[in-house]
């Protein structure tokens, strides 16, 4: 996982020098005038759908849909896609769960694009068009450089369907590793060595980080991590903070950060443990990000919380790499 | 809560002698062909376009956004919905963050439709249709029989845009009665009276149950709940259970119930406390739903876990009605 981690920098920048696959890619889609844009995922890939959704809603106007599986595997949902983009996404794109939706929507007329870091993969092979990752073999359970790397493939494909150049992301890999130079989290690891629960929380374009460092933590060192946009925190769930509840908020700088300081606030009230990634707000403790467009900061802002979920593993006496009960590749349907 | 509770079989019956509201909105809607449903909600009302979101999409084909405010109250989005359905869906139809999309959607062409608890709400007010849930006032702050009442608008509504009777639902009221006489969940909150976090899944159209279950014991108990997909628990979040944990299925008969069936499977190997709502499927305790259609269960399936949280925060001498931090209407953006 350490050094999955370490290799982030260069996957990104091996991607960036493709962008030119993006583009033409971007070109036969357009060509289409898709009406809708449909993600199919599950995990840690479901995190960068999410992303995906935001981008293509924001930048494009796209409403998109995230797929539940259930519907077909399940029900035999037969959804009509003619006017759709579909796009999977999975690191290993052999999940049985993905492929048949993205047969059945291939089938049905959509335009079909699979996401995957294995060339060739069942989900690939199904789909019209295949991006592959590149980001070379992942071994640890947890993905790593494989999330980051479809965050980027999904943030260079939107920005050309948009007819931007992805000039946000130019000069991402340095911004990368730059922040995995600058950050230690051993020490903050050691803070919550001992603790059951922890509250991720994010606003818009991040909420996709406070989803995935949730996931990391309870997959790497067996807390139970609930994410929660900023919002929907304070419409329920905040009744569960007691004093000296940790909580981690991420705020990279940018138009969510009025948000999520009445996220903040309201955590100092409860006199909840405040962990703030990104921006100087009134916490417990902070680290710092390194600073790149809004739009892209979910790319290095779960580079500190993938570090943290592999020092607190270690801090708990616990393999990050074989975490118990859990495999790479998970058969569901 | 616990009279707004008993209320759910009148509100049910009261909805069902209004069917044909339902039947002119859906000729209405039908005569625009949409090409997709946008559901707007937030907290309960967001678990219920959850379920919004699988029946459309299974049975009418339907793609299904759920709509993530973030995208225009923070950054602006402007989707291109002309040829969407756009419902929203709100106990109090007051919260600004909903108002502003539905205003935007309905300014763009989209036909629009509002689900809330009170007349001529923002809500109601900005979309081109209003549908009354008429499940009277509500008081205590977690939702309970709106939050049933919109379950059972939204399979009104999908019904009859199928050009079906809503027959499946024809007899839920007496069902609901019934679950509601049948079940007492005392003793059982009693087991979980020192309980720090619950665990809660789900497949397919319990899904939402799921979900609902978690943020009412998060919202009246203070206990840290989290519901999970089967599937998407399989994945990865599994890792955190040890032996002991105390999870809750819902398992209603249909089917899902082989999905459910090895996920159960694999907390039984971790040696999970299994509360198991619905099939008889192995688990330590075992509470029986009245059995109803499998498309209409989350209406049952809901009950005995209201009642749960309703008897939890009392085992724990927390008052359900006034749930420590929570006010009955967040104001978020």
């Amino acid at each position: 996982m350490q050094r999955e981690i370490g290799e982030i920098p260069d996957v990104l920048a091996r991607m960036l020098s493709r962008r030119r696959t993006f583009e033409e890619l971007a070109w036969t889609i357009r060509a289409r005038a898709p009406r809708m844009l449909v993600l199919i995922a599950r995990g840690s890939s479901d995190h960068a759908a999410i992303y995906g959704k935001y981008l293509a809603e924001i930048r494009l106007g796209l409403p998109t849909v995230l797929y539940a599986p259930s519907t077909t595997t399940i029900y035999g949902a037969s959804l009509d896609l003619r006017d759709a983009l579909v796009i999977g996404v999975s690191q290993s794109g052999g999940s049985p769960d993905l492929v048949e939706p993205m047969t059945r929507a291939r089938a049905g007329g959509a335009i079909t694009v699979a996401i995957t870091n294995v060339k060739g993969s069942p989900l690939a092979a199904a789909a019209e068009h295949a991006i592959d990752l590149e980001a070379g073999d992942e071994h640890a359970v947890a993905a790593t450089k494989s999330y980051v790397a479809e965050l980027l493939a999904l943030f260079l494909l939107v920005e050309a369907l948009g007819g931007r150049d992805g000039e946000d992301a130019r000069s991402i890999d340095r911004a990368a590793r730059e922040q995995l130079e600058r950050v230690d989290m051993s020490s903050i690891a050691t803070r919550y060595r001992a603790v059951e629960q922890i509250v991720t929380t994010a606003r818009g374009y991040a909420y996709t980080t406070a989803l995935e460092a949730a996931l990391k933590l309870t997959e790497t060192s067996y807390l139970v991590a609930h994410a929660f946009s900023g919002a929907d925190f304070l419409h329920g769930p905040v009744a569960m903070i007691e004093r000296g509840f940790p909580t981690i908020a991420i705020v990279p700088k940018g138009r969510a950060v009025d948000a999520m300081r009445s996220v903040l606030d309201r955590l100092a009230e409860l006199g909840a443990d405040r962990l703030v990634i990104g921006e100087a707000l009134p916490g417990n403790v902070h680290v710092p990000l390194v600073e790149v467009p809004e739009v892209v900061a979910p790319i290095v802002a779960i580079l500190p919380l993938q570090l943290l979920a592999l020092e607190l593993a270690r801090a708990r006496g616990i393999d990050p790499d074989r975490p118990r009960g859990l495999r790479k590749i998970t058969r569901t349907w």
